[in-house]
């Protein structure tokens, strides 16, 4: 039941995202009455071409040398793996097309209503609705929620034009032998290490010098190392100048001179504010300077009809906060709770390189920035199981501890499965556990997490 | 320097393990002068016929399971993988030469006298030692840390001599065919497991309802399952009658009637301390009914010069604990510390059988009788890998919560890594954290871990 009778519904949420489907499901729950505008696909970029392909694609990678740490524990393949690319990307869409379907599933079976098509603000209650045929429908909601993320944006280069995205890069026709990543964040570094995984030749090329600015300094030195020692080619302080496409393939050109020919370029240059034709001005919203839409605490823009979360708004653009941010929301304007803030520190991350990164909380150099003396310990070994693969793979940990009040501030991973590792640790970091919890904690032996128990002597 | 200068040494170890290598290397940091006595490897049974070679054996038999769910992700194997024990046996040998090697490094460096040799108590601060060659020698020392650890236990029965224990299993000549481990502890469990896994007929035969024992039943089922699912054939409520030995490998009878031939047969069927020949009763101490050596809050029996710990007393019987209570020997005995006690309730532990289980505090059951009303969340799920591998294992994870003060009681999983996950777990459950603070914290997304901190609804 709608409790102002002059709208078509409570809340008409525009994009079927991970925030915009939970806030739809779970607002739906409270009894409000819910629509949700999707043009593309349900699920976001998160299931169709983001989070989900992504670690299908790593853990395919990861085969890779599955089966040469085989041979150090006795097995014996007849001959060389051979990779069908067609293969995983068809089961990929399987899986997709599933998840798909599951997510379609849970809004009907909650109740909110679907629009397929492309919304646009037309008032703070109004959007109009548009259609693949051309077909549009006003639809009118007390509250309207923003949740169209993000999408990726691309520099302009001379050929640039030939630069793929991540929306694109799950789907090609063929694996390319050669592959090019421009970028130094984490989808730059994923994708380096599954098409090395993979078997193409795999080139990073990034501007600055070195990737993923904002991890712990040893974390990013240490899997730069891994990573050149598993053959992604790494090139720094090199943009690229342009690409031009030839018979057999596109020739790249670096600003430092230097020359590649490639069979695919992915840009993974960063994303922006999904907000091409959403109709912000005429409601008189608008970007801030750092490409995101201002809300307040209750995820209100300046038109307090209008509400946004996720990618749209300037907090970590991850699948878990755009979703904590709609139970949050839907708590505070369809539940009439009070939950506390959402504390946007200490979030954990995994970035699902080879080997995997994790994190949560401050780097040693924030760290050292907050608090002046800080206390840091730290082990880098090589995993039991590779003392019989013979791989020269190794594995950091490191903890980060605020020497004045012993709390650990922060706890990093470099190795395999680090982003499940982290989960555990996160919920101590985030609870302000101190290095004396975690002493107190007796270590699971053998495996490679019972370091971050064991870790007696500061550097 | 000594400071009784009536004794050899200020603390003689016997017993070379995780608990008395640590000690000896501990109590000779601080300054005291320290030997240490033993008659077969460096290290101990974890070393050499436990945790190290049962963990590497048991990624053995993973990499079974990798080549199957890699095909789902495009990988084409040119035929079928072959398996020789021989490689995996030998390479185990080397890397367990390493690590022997290692702690002997470490006793030296420490500046601890090595015995090669058998210890016999004949005082409450004398032993005699005798080595290989039948020599004797007298030493004396303030203190005598009694750290001899376990010894398997068989029963006995017609043909109990045909079984093998642990400590013979990892040094077959070749792979048996076909397998059968009796008893339903995690030694049973993650042989059958492993064996599986290499190739082997694999049979486990237990004369309880489950395997198990102590662990949540919710776990024991879920493992049970599973396992039966890979093809490991369990035997409960029956025990073995009679082994007899045939010109092609050993006949079981079991008390059920069945019979079966096999090629190797396992006793995982308990272990005692390891006392023969110590010359306890000579200084007037014996085992208590649980076949354990009494010992008060500072490892000390009742005669205050001769220490005890680790698998010898009665604590988990864990390396992590050894080393805890070396650590705690130390500071009490020669640091003049006093650590706060020990805390051996909520101690994490895992099992390596496939899939793994990791488990820390207390069992739905035991967490009931413990709190009356508590809460139970759990999940099973397939894991994201298996979307694609098209196998059909899942995943199990639970936490149980003490309904009253919201305190997480109880951490439970069955899964890939189960034991890299439940440890940072275990620091959160150690600590007391509440199941508010585990949804506080935000999740790692995908991960499997992810699951502990998003589950909302109880059973």
């Amino acid at each position: 039941m709608s409790e102002v009778e002059d709208y078509d519904y409570d809340l008409l949420v525009i994009g079927a995202g991970s925030g915009g489907v939970r806030a739809a499901r779970m607002a739906a729950a409270t009894g409000a009455s819910v629509a949700i505008v999707e043009d593309r696909y349900l699920g976001g970029t998160c299931v169709n071409v983001g989070c989900v392909p992504k670690k299908l694609y790593a853990y395919a990678a990861h085969f890779h040398s599955a089966f040469e740490d085989a041979i150090g524990f006795g097995w014996q393949l007849p001959g060389a793996a051979g990779f069908d690319w067609a293969t995983l990307r068809d089961n990929k869409t399987s899986e997709i097309k599933r998840l798909n379907g599951i997510y379609q599933r849970l809004l009907e079976n909650a109740g909110v209503n679907l629009y397929t098509g492309r919304a646009e603000l037309v008032g703070a209650h109004s959007v109009v609705i548009r259609n693949a045929q051309g077909d549009e429908q006003n639809v009118s909601a007390q509250r309207v929620l923003l949740a169209t993320g993000g999408w990726p944006w691309v520099p302009t280069f001379p050929g640039s034009e030939y630069a793929l995205t991540s929306n694109q890069i799950f789907d090609l026709e063929r694996l390319p032998e050669r592959f090019l990543v421009l970028g130094g964040g984490y989808i730059a570094v994923e994708f380096a290490s599954i098409f090395n995984g993979l078997g193409s030749e795999a080139h990073l090329i990034y501007r600055g010098e070195l990737f993923l600015k904002g991890f712990d300094n040893e974390v990013r030195e240490f899997t730069r190392q891994e990573m050149s020692r598993q053959g992604v080619q790494l090139h720094f302080n090199t943009n690229i100048e342009a690409i031009e496409k030839t018979p057999s393939g596109y020739q790249v050109t670096l600003t430092n001179g230097d020359q590649m020919e490639v069979d695919a370029v992915l840009a993974a240059t960063g994303r922006r504010a999904n907000v091409t034709g959403l109709g912000l001005a005429s409601v008189g919203l608008s970007l801030d300077e750092n490409d995101k839409l201002p809300v307040n605490e209750h995820f209100e823009t300046e038109v307090p009809s209008i509400l946004a979360l996720g990618d749209l708004i300037d907090t970590p653009e991850l699948t878990p906060v755009a979703i904590a941010e709609a139970m949050q929301l839907v708590d505070v304007h369809f539940a009439a709770a009070s939950p506390e803030p959402l504390d946007y520190t200490r979030v954990p991350t995994a970035v699902f390189c080879h080997p995997n990164i994790g994190t949560v909380g401050l780097s040693e150099e924030a760290a050292r920035a907050k608090f002046g003396r800080i206390r840091v310990y730290r082990t880098d070994f090589r995993a039991m199981k590779h003392t019989l693969s013979g791989s020269q793979e190794r594995t950091l940990m490191k903890l980060v501890v605020d020497d004045a009040s012993d709390v650990v501030v922060g706890a990093h991973m470099v190795g395999d499965d680090a982003g499940e590792v982290i989960q555990g640790i996160a919920i101590a970091v985030r609870a302000g556990l101190t290095k004396a919890d975690f002493d107190r904690t007796v270590g699971i032996h053998p495996t490679g997490a019972e370091e971050f128990v064991t870790l007696r002597t500061p550097n």
